[in-house]
């Protein structure tokens, strides 16, 4: 077998087998096949495809790169979630510690916040202390006793996709459905829990634009899932406005621990809403409650008893963090409202880009984030605004980049004369 | 402008500019774009094409790379030939010195032998002391002296060609229309003449397979030539079987030496008249002669005259090969038929792979050739054969290879109870 063999096969759209597939992901985990080999094949699956076959079998060899773990010494079952990500999207710190006071442990690895879209642990890094880089040993330990940690991918998990991820970015492969199933799938089933819920965003703040596109990457999630054995619900989800009233760091830890104080949960009823759902299904995965309703139930007194608040806090202390010490920002600027009407539409993508430019994400891989940037939203789509009303308010320790993002700000709303009629929160379940 | 970005557009089936094209190319051959940029961008090319304009512009960047001859300083028109490659094609070595004793210039940089395909640069290094590794300097002088040289590729000519073409070997992407064209005319539009012949073989021995095929190429090839303000003829040929009767280097070099010394000439008239058409058409191209029928008629006098051989010797001793010295084979083995009928077909490659099987060709670059190793080629198609009648003859200095060879060449060919109609040599004229 030659790797030209295989690169030939794929671009004249043939079906790679599980050993052709194997082989050449091996060869380059091991650096025993040269990059500019791996791309000519990237960009003939890109062009050309790949079958659900093919593209459980990419996944399972990238998770075959590195160490899978396994629970089996556990005595509770094992449930995770994954995002494909969005602006304010902090659900994992919410329904984390909401299914791990069950019986149900949830060993999340989490990853960093990507293009426009926040990442959970850049998230929990604000707290001061708070330590994601842990062992597997570590983790593993900490799962057993509390049910739940939530760390960064190390390089032990998946290692071929930590270099295929790095050579799509400069080779235009990116936007290949099989290559990102792949990617988030290898790293979801190497970290060894037996269910899964996945929350597929559709909307101009989500990779997916169209809620089609959402509908078909979940299939092929959820099919990656059934084809490794594993218990899968997916969610399509909408992202056409920023999730909650905080896109930032800090900010949206605040946010987390008012909804878990049930605190201002008004505010942040699709956040608190979207949490709970995926909570209830992630207890419906793992057999703790037999319907959707009684977990629902369930999660929610979790949830307002203050359980879960303290879940939370067991998980901050658990890896080091000091939550009283949490970073505010002191610089504020409000951006109002010219006209009057109804929010008609965000440009949540343009949102996600304005966190960027006041430095609370990264443009670039070795940018610092800013902690305690970012910027409240205060109007949801289809309310009634005033002329005058705030619209967004940017946060952050400086001023330095206000302007910059005022002007981004500026142009990430309409507001139209008639009533508008926002989309649903849950699209479709499948 | 970014690397990724001019990917992404051939990503997505969109036209390169000529200004995007450029800066991909000379980036590259500065190895300033790394190998696995090239090699996706490559991939792009040969999944969703190129456009014409896109053709002649990246051809004219890869000649842009290195030095691009010109010879406006000579008294006389220049013109070459550049054939598509097969087995036994040696009619630069017969066309060149008759053209040259006209008032025309061949300025030849040929190449190396090809997969199954020889090339005439290992055909005249198996001349003791012949120098085909000439610098610029003295391929001009010995052009403006003789009208004729004929040197090997050297590294001031199209860099990122070389570059290309080697990454192309180790990727996949060599059977692509638009970076064959490129590769092929880059280098002969650098070479500077002002007129080109182009013999574009089809057929079981070509790389193009089929006539459809081969014309579509000859006209692509075409329209880069004229795109670039050259003069340009082609012709499609027949491929289906060995040119002349000998596959090797100095057993084709001993070929020439008889057509140009009209011996044996019936022996190797397919050989003789593709050499004298080719030839023909140079001289009318260059203006030699007004009407291909007198260009013919001057062409044939001047070889059945010998002064074309007197050419040759002339351009041996220019270059310093010693034709006396010529190595011929001692070890000899036929292949002999055991079915009487009429000869219906050759498995063309196969008797290429059968010559390298004896080291008469390279199975990888740096692999060394056996100078005097070689198939005779005895019966053409539509011949009667007998029982017993010799088919090939393998020569050698060795008798190491013959066993592996005969196994080769008994499956190279049919023999039909029925009369055969042979295809005839030119096909079709662009």
């Amino acid at each position: 077998m030659f790797p030209t063999e295989i690169i030939a096969l794929k671009r004249d759209k043939r079906e790679l087998s599980q050993e052709q597939i194997d082989f050449f992901i091996q060869k380059y985990a091991k650096e025993d096949l040269p990059d500019y080999q791996m791309s000519a094949l990237l960009m003939a699956v890109l062009l050309n495809g790949m079958s659900s076959k093919e593209t459980l079998a990419l996944t399972q060899s990238m998770m075959n790169s590195g160490v899978a773990l396994n629970w089996k010494d556990l005595d509770v079952p094992t449930v995770d979630k994954h995002s494909t990500g969005g602006v304010g999207d902090k659900t994992s710190l919410i329904l984390g510690p909401i299914v791990s006071c069950f019986d149900v442990a949830v060993p999340m690895i989490a990853g960093r916040g990507l293009g426009h879209s926040g990442g959970t642990i850049d998230k929990l890094e604000s707290i001061p202390g708070f330590q994601c880089e842990l062992s597997l040993e570590k983790f593993k330990s900490l799962v057993k006793k509390n049910n739940l940690s939530i760390i960064a991918q190390t390089k032990d998990i998946c290692p071929a996709d930590k270099k295929i991820y790095a050579l799509r970015d400069v080779t235009s492969t990116v936007e290949s459905i099989p290559l990102i199933c792949a990617s988030i799938m290898s790293k979801k089933l190497a970290e060894g829990a037996s269910s899964l819920v996945l929350d597929v965003k559709y909307g101009n703040g989500a990779f997916m634009t169209t809620a089609a596109k959402a509908i078909d990457l979940a299939k092929k999630l959820k099919g990656i899932g059934v084809g490794a054995a594993r218990k899968v619900s997916a969610f399509i989800t909408d992202m056409n406005q920023p999730l909650g009233q905080f896109a930032g760091n800090s900010i949206e830890i605040q946010e987390c621990v008012d909804i878990l104080k049930n605190e201002k949960i008004d505010l942040y009823h699709d956040c608190r809403e979207l949490s709970l759902i995926l909570a209830a299904e992630m207890l419906v995965l793992t057999k703790a409650f037999k319907t959707f309703k009684v977990a629902y139930s369930e999660a929610e007194k979790t949830l307002s008893s203050g359980k879960a608040y303290e879940k939370f806090e067991e998980l901050v202390e658990a890896q080091g963090g000091n939550l009283k010490q949490l970073p505010q920002p002191n610089q504020f600027l409000e951006i109002k409202s010219t006209k009057k009407g109804f929010l008609k539409s965000y440009d949540t993508r343009g949102i996600g880009y304005a966190g960027i430019s006041l430095q609370a994400g990264r443009a670039k891989a070795t940018d610092t984030i800013n902690p305690v940037a970012g910027i409240q939203i205060h109007k949801k789509i289809g309310e009634k605004i005033e002329k005058g009303d705030v619209l967004f308010t940017m946060m952050s320790s400086t001023t330095a980049f206000f302007d910059e993002t005022q002007k981004r700000l500026n142009s990430c709303y309409t507001i139209s004369a008639q009533k508008v009629k926002p989309n649903k929160l849950i699209y479709k379940k499948i």
